[in-house]
């Protein structure tokens, strides 16, 4: 039933890198990590699931910021080692810091510059 | 001179992963390693220089097939530690099978299914 999980190579780890596309634009928003459970339970439930390694545990992204990632669709490339998802970013905002792309820095005159604002305080996105 | 290049974290093999998206459409074509020295290269050169992992060297993409990528721009995550390149794909085939995106195949019906064709075939890319 699932013989297309087998057919990626994860890493030692079990991991996979998984890059955020939006869907629409075409914006790169980020870049995390999935493991075989993590893609499996993304598909299901159709909404992006990474698997944090910082944490050591299963990410439904969105799950304290609300901003979840709706998936369109999966691409796997060449090497069957990445995954490309296009998604839809619920709430604009797919960066931890506010803004919506976590790309927001861009290498300019031999600097890291930021080329995106903050469009919601992160206070204000992670309530406790 | 080359400080930006501190303020990135490289994994303990002293590798950063690396987006390339065309910067004209969005596309994102490939994803690849970079080490200190190939990112140096990439921005010395204005053309994407990656690490091979399985060669076990510098990589400039294109050396053997002509596909260059061009930089456009570099832009850098919120962890400093993914890097997006926006580039100007020479040939317009990123991919070592002949096509224009290793992300070729998506996952439809449980399967996953060839969305791209090939542009030109890879022994006439590869000629030795």
């Amino acid at each position: 039933m699932n013989s297309w999980l087998n057919e990626i190579r994860f890493t030692s780890d079990g991991l996979i890198p998984a890059i955020a596309q939006d869907a629409k634009t075409g914006k790169v928003l980020m870049f995390a990590w999935m493991n075989r459970e993590s893609l499996h339970l993304s598909v299901e439930e159709g909404y992006a699931v990474y698997w944090s390694r910082s944490r050591g545990k299963l990410w439904r992204k969105g799950e304290e910021s609300g901003h979840k990632q709706k998936i369109v669709s999966i691409q796997m490339d060449c090497d069957e080692d990445v995954l490309l998802l296009k998604i839809e970013q619920e709430g604009g905002i797919a960066c931890h810091t506010g803004r919506e792309s976590c790309f927001y820095r861009q290498l300019i005159d031999g600097q890291w510059q930021p080329i995106e604002s903050v469009l919601k305080n992160p206070d204000e996105i992670y309530q406790k």
